[in-house]
């Protein structure tokens, strides 16, 4: 079997480090990736650290979905790439491909659905899955989406995942050309969440809790910021959002961005604070007001996501490191320390 | 100026009782309507109580929004209705009518919105306005609607707030015809929640806490019964609601019931638990889930409401009772003892 060099944790409290890791022969409608970037998301982090108790890790845990690289080789049966095509692998590499998620083009939701690390291998390969802290990876063409040419590679990794959670409940929302529309956080998803409010001709406002914010939301597309710890002008603003984007994990006090809703309004979650949010029944009543969720998307989606970026030259702002800084990266993003995304160049692990 | 029977409170904690009330000439655009039944719904007892922070009651509080009577007296202007129509009467009784939410047909979320009890008297005629537990009561002809004719009236009294505020969230929904519709709860609101559903051809489930209700729910139109406390029942009807309706004011295990709901699924609330619900983020992430509010419905919608009850010969099922057993009827209704909204027959409060 061909093995891969990769980065993993052995154990909830040990740095990651290099290990190699077996990845199968393509099968005939897999393509092989040389990856080149992978970008480094917060779940990296907490499945790493098994910090998830609905998903418990399996060790060696090699994290890793917002992948760009170019494809080696291809199955007989591959129709949708050749090799030497620049491709990305988000968070998904399979699903059953016929349940009704699956017809509808919402494979994240396949009750079959194969992610990208952790996952059940059922190739067989290793125990779980192993994602793109990696030197190369194999799935199914399906799975890998094509990179519009016009795009740098290190910024288009974090769309995979971070593009595409946030592009995906704003796309479904509707025409969001001259609405309002607010990102509350703005880190690795919230930057994203900006840059397509805006190429969505949104009026786009970023809910900061921090002034220091403010310039760098303005240079994102940012139309306004407004700064959560003020009561006055988050008064201002109640009753005036048609959307808003929320990706913040950690606590939060969401009835007072419920409150910045106009009547028919929608706030969506795309991150996942661990504790249940408290939510004011009276504050959806009084504007019939909506508490949504959203999912990354699905592969047609993710596909349209990046032809998107393509068009309007939307790439995540980010910062390259060698795979030998991941361990510092991991302490640097609990300090919410990077603007906005790490995007690991995988040159750096081919090396060692 | 004109006096009225009525019946108050005239503390939190006193028993309501018989009390004179002024009520004002018809202005142009007024009706006088001569009171026949007043249905009592849950928030009479709160706001007579002082039970609400966010509204508190301003004494003697005269309750009732559920009303219906006869046209005894037109203003000159008068259009819309004649001196002998039966007419409803629900929670608004005034708004701007210049907003853009009256523009829309939305009087309900008007910033000047006058409710048919505890508003601020616009009119000058009391302080605060008083509601239907009354002989009489005069409003702008807007906000008196048209009752069908075949429809038996101590049962339309409920339908001025019970049935609105369940009829809106599921007319709006978008056809429900075929489709899996839960009703949690099966109370006032509950219990019309489930003839509606019937009514728009839904498959009709009732979610509730007491296996007891079972052949009740059944009775009125419901296809299935899911009892809450059956967590292997629940898992069965796991994701494959379309929406459900929420009329329960105790505190509950939201999480539960939104784990009901298909991908993209709503639920709404139409009851408002005081304490804040802990919310999942991960349960409304992982199917793209909805958490609503709706508040009761505007007038036009709420004429719509009433129309499609007469064509679909649905009424409240109510008890009769005099108003001299109101107090008695608040101690039942905090045991859930009535099926399924006591009805005032105001013939009651005349003869005193």
């Amino acid at each position: 079997m061909p093995t891969a060099k990769a980065y993993a944790a052995s154990s909830p409290t040990s740095a990651l480090s290099h290990l190699s890791i077996p990845r199968r022969d393509p099968t005939d409608r897999d393509v092989e990736i040389d990856i080149l970037y992978c970008g480094v998301c917060h779940s990296d982090l907490h499945q790493a650290r098994n910090e998830w108790s609905a998903m418990p890790t399996v060790y060696p845990c090699v994290p890793g979905h917002e992948i760009v690289g170019r494809i080696t080789q291809v199955g007989s049966a591959v129709k949708k790439h050749k090799v030497g095509d620049i491709v990305g692998v988000g968070c998904l590499v399979g699903s059953d491909q016929s349940c009704p998620q699956c017809a509808a083009n919402l494979e994240q939701f396949c009750p079959h659905a194969t992610f990208t690390y952790n996952s059940p291998d059922k190739h067989g390969t290793a125990p779980v899955t192993y994602g793109g802290y990696s030197s190369s990876i194999v799935v199914d063409e399906h799975f890998a989406l094509t990179v519009p040419a016009n795009l740098s590679l290190p910024g288009v990794a974090p769309l995979l995942c971070a593009g595409i959670t946030t592009y995906s409940p704003m796309r479904r929302w509707g025409d969001l050309k001259g609405k309002k529309v607010g990102v509350v956080g703005l880190g690795g998803l919230g930057h994203m969440g900006v840059k397509f409010a805006h190429a969505f001709g949104a009026h786009t406002v970023v809910i900061s809790t921090s002034p220091k914010k403010k310039d760098a939301a303005l240079a994102l597309g940012a139309d306004e910021v407004i700064i959560s710890s003020d009561a006055n002008e988050m008064q201002r603003h109640a009753f005036s959002f048609d959307f808003i984007l929320d990706t913040v994990s950690a606590d939060h006090d969401i009835n007072s961005y419920l409150n910045l809703l106009k009547i028919d309004g929608t706030l969506t979650l795309v991150g996942a604070p661990d504790k249940p949010l408290p939510v004011s029944a009276f504050g959806l009543l009084f504007g019939r007001k909506r508490l949504a969720g959203s999912l990354i998307g699905g592969i047609a989606e993710t596909q349209e996501m990046l032809d998107f970026c393509g068009t309007h030259g939307i790439t995540s702002d980010v910062e390259i490191i060698p795979i030998q800084k991941i361990n510092e990266a991991y302490d640097r993003l609990l300090k919410s320390d990077v603007k906005y995304r790490f995007s690991i160049d995988m040159a750096s692990l081919k090396a060692e």
